[in-house]
């Protein structure tokens, strides 16, 4: 039967997702053969498919828009139809999405508007705004695969339960009732366990700053479409640096909050029962201040009233660096992987902009980064589970485990780790972590102003955006989440060949490094973001991102 | 050899902790006998065994001893001394106590004086205020056994690991740079997992207000220690209803904060890996006000940059029920077990008092306590190691498992809980949360004033303190547990055998119920004290220990 052909399933899925694109906003051949032939069809490319009130909406920063949107300069509707239409054209051109409602969204944006004109006043704070939203949150009357072919017609891989296109996730109900409207899901890799964005439905999503370079993942989808101009704002998961890869793969921002700071419930995920390294819910934009207004109208509705996970913390607005010399540290290596010239030029950038405007920046040495990535990889907490939750999605439509995968999980489901393990191995993870925390509060005796360091600046991961199947060490992302720390990840550059050339020197410090190191090439490299990441201490956001934007003005003031 | 024999060692041991009493502090036997023969040795009794200044300190609410310290009124010496008497006293007659350093405590208070008298400060706002520890908080230089035999001359039953007599706790660190002063540990049930103080070391503790029946547990010898006045605040912990059934059975007050306002790191534990329902640090006092004194303090330290697991919520002081009108819901029967009529009444005493004060009462009809306790019981989470750790700490010695334990795990460790059915319950755990928290959302309903519930008033047991060996459910305690919701408990009333008579038309509901009625004895009773414990919400102590001063005062101006 071809119901249970997972080919079938997937082409049937992706061509119903297509007829969702209303015919007039369907691109011509000539269009789509032109976006081929170029390696970047962000900026001009697409800017040029677009009217010039559509381009003023669609790039204008969130702030201004949902400014505008407040004061009645735009109206939801024209706003939900520009972006409609250049999510069209970026799912067009670069497969990004997973699922359209773009009829929902423009009918929700005219009641919007007439409540608006009824009563003078909006829905709220992000009355009219469009969110994107990555493929693993539900949206009434709206599917979720999340990668899986075989969660096609299901809620999350089952059948019959009443919740299918019924259930919303929490913190889609916070954000609905804030005012945004939701158009369309982006697309994540299959498992969500991998940095590029490739799964059995719509095959992969590449970034459309540099067409042979992964977007990354695995809020791949998201960063693409924000790339891409579809999306000023949407939301992520980050469990191994899943909203930081792709934001700084394609050249925007994101933050990663700690665990417990927003709702993660009702959202779907995998193995959801292991909770000692929790994914977190964080959030992507094209501008930082977005970050705030998406947090902190979240947080108005005290998200902590409904899911038990989510700690008390309201936005704190005083909670910002108000000295004006800050204390920075810096990891450019953490003694696993070396990163490639482009992510040390991209540090190096960072550290001088900061120097230059009178802060200071001391080294990062912490406990071994190392047996906290070896604390965090995925046969420990990510795999207690003996790969059984990805094996029972896969096995529902007897789909293949992408290649990605295979090292990890290819030979099937495995014995699950013993209960006394998994205790054990998570009381050595709340260890490591005060272990960091004290390490960060020793930090007071080597500033200046004998404060602890305020944030640490360190790559991403050890190269620019990668190439596909180049990915191999994730440690620079997965420390934070180990920790459950905050971090803001953001652009700083592109690589270079002509000056991004290798050391002829290098010494690898171990196999893992040497391979790193080889998959560099300047050439092939040419022209891919490189996004930075600062780290800050649980629960942080307030700070972190105060000084994130301080750092991103310095940069853009260079 | 005798140091492998269990009871030579716990005989050595409790009278090595006797003979750290100065020989002018040991009770005549005339004492002791006139203590045998009466039921309750708090007030008057023990009283009249210290001085009129003694009395004075030692009868002094915590917030005006901590002030008298702070103005010098009082030196640390001379209250360190009078406390260090009076629990030497308490041991003496009530057997309370596990480890005694008054030595080292008088020796600090020495210090402390000299540095006010040399500084003309304090050491900080505990500056000598005596705070006592249940057995399971390590203080440097003394020894924790937390009720095993086995763990005398070790580090939580390992020898030679350099932490024996070293480490301190993370939070009695805390209280120590604020200026308390540490002079005894409590007593404590082996395993911790019982609601009365018995083990193998000092066999049991009963309760000096009556001491036919139990004082409580876990955190029992605290509760005792402060009934007969040798200590006025101190801390204990709570996976289910350990600091609040001790509280309540020896007519003092507690708080449960929710896990994660307070540091348990580095505190000795049963099963320590078990996370999902997670115990917490709990603090108990003779007076409400103490607990918000020792806990704003505590969070002064900022405990969150050393403990991963610590939220950042600095102590809210706005965050008090301001609302001249507060609406209270009420639960008196769980729907497992029907309390006791001492209790019945207990309840009524207060729905009364906060009626007549103008207060609303509404009835609490949440989702099913049975379903929420099911998932507490120590068949899952509490027992989900198959007691492999409790087995362990008995087989160092092969001290034998008490009485009240042998239902649970009398037959030797089993096989732990398979992995995935641990992940599966965690996520039912968070479910129930949810369920539970949509429920008190929706009680805004259900109030005149439409805004939630603002506490639950409910039993703490199903009895008054209770005959030994006639603790049978701890559902009324667990579920505050289980959702990690703070709750308060205080001494209301004591159970009269002339008005609490047992109704001659009741009916059970099931086994459980009967088991515990049947149980009843009005003449038993006669005299057991009866507390009674309002729920607050998660992370809710600030507003919940106000409302509980209210209803506290209103009590005591009935």
């Amino acid at each position: 039967m071809r119901t249970h052909d997972w080919r079938w399933v997937a082409s049937q899925k992706t061509q119903a997702t297509s007829a969702k694109i209303r015919p007039e906003w369907l691109l011509s051949l000539e269009v789509k053969k032109e976006a081929a032939s170029r390696l970047d069809i962000t900026g001009s490319f697409i800017r040029g498919l677009m009217s010039g009130r559509e381009r003023l909406i669609t790039e204008a920063s969130t702030v201004d828009l949902a400014h505008s949107l407040q004061q009645g300069e735009y109206t939801a509707t024209e706003v939900c139809l520009a972006y409609c239409k250049r999510a069209a054209f970026a799912h067009q051109l670069n497969n990004c999405l997973h699922e359209i409602f773009f009829d929902d969204a423009i009918e929700l944006a005219r009641v919007y508007d007439d409540y608006y004109m009824t009563n003078g006043k909006t829905i709220g704070p992000l009355h009219g705004l469009p969110v994107s939203l990555k493929d693993q949150f539900h949206v009434r009357h709206a599917e979720t695969t999340m990668g899986y072919v075989g969660w096609v017609g299901t809620f999350e891989g089952k059948k019959g339960t009443g919740r299918e296109f019924h259930d919303e996730s929490q913190i889609v109900e916070e954000l609905r009732s804030l005012g945004a409207i939701f158009y369309c899901k982006t697309s994540c890799p299959q498992t969500l366990l991998l940095g590029e964005t490739v799964n059995n439905l719509i095959g992969s999503t590449m970034n459309p700053v540099h067409q042979m370079l992964s977007c990354g993942g695995s809020s791949g989808g998201e960063a693409a479409l924000m790339a891409l101009g579809g999306s000023s704002v949407g939301l992520g998961t980050d469990i191994g640096g899943s909203v930081r890869i792709p934001a700084a793969f394609c050249g925007v921002y994101a933050i990663k909050p700690s665990f417990g700071r927003f709702s993660y419930r009702t959202v779907a995920n995998t193995t959801p029962g292991q909770t000692l390294v929790p994914s977190a819910i964080g959030f992507l934009s094209t501008t930082l201040p977005a970050l705030e207004l998406i947090m902190k109208s979240v947080l108005s509705t005290q998200p902590w009233l409904r899911d038990p996970d989510v700690v008390e913390i309201p936005w704190r607005d005083g909670l910002s660096p108000c000295r004006p010399k800050l204390c920075f540290a810096v990891l450019r290596n953490d003694g696993m992987v070396t990163p490639h010239p482009p992510i040390a030029r991209g540090i190096d950038i960072v550290v001088e902009a900061v120097k230059k405007a009178g802060h200071e920046v001391v080294e990062w040495n912490p406990p071994s980064h190392a047996d906290g990535t070896y604390l965090h990889v995925s046969h420990q907490f990510m795999a207690a589970d003996g790969g059984q939750h990805i094996w029972k999605q896969l096995n529902i439509l007897r789909e293949p485990l992408i290649d990605g995968m295979t090292g990890d999980y290819g030979g099937g489901p495995f014995e699950p780790m013993p209960l006394l393990e998994y205790q054990d191995k998570g009381l050595r993870v709340k260890a490591y972590r005060a272990q960091y925390d004290q390490y960060w509060n020793s930090t007071a005796a080597t500033t200046s102003t004998n404060t602890p360091v305020d944030a640490v600046i360190m790559p991403v991961a050890p190269h620019a955006a990668v190439l596909p199947d180049k990915y191999f060490h994730y440690g620079y992302t997965t420390i934070v989440d180990l920790l459950n720390y905050s971090a803001v990840s953001f652009p700083v550059t592109k690589a270079e060949e002509a000056i991004d050339q290798p050391d002829p020197d290098f010494k690898p410090m171990n196999d893992d490094d040497l391979e790193n190191w080889e998959a560099y090439d300047a050439k092939k490299y040419d022209g891919a973001p490189v996004g930075v990441q600062i780290m800050g201490r649980r629960f942080d956001e307030e700070r972190l991102l105060g000084i994130a934007r301080h750092v991103d003005g310095l940069l853009a003031s260079r």
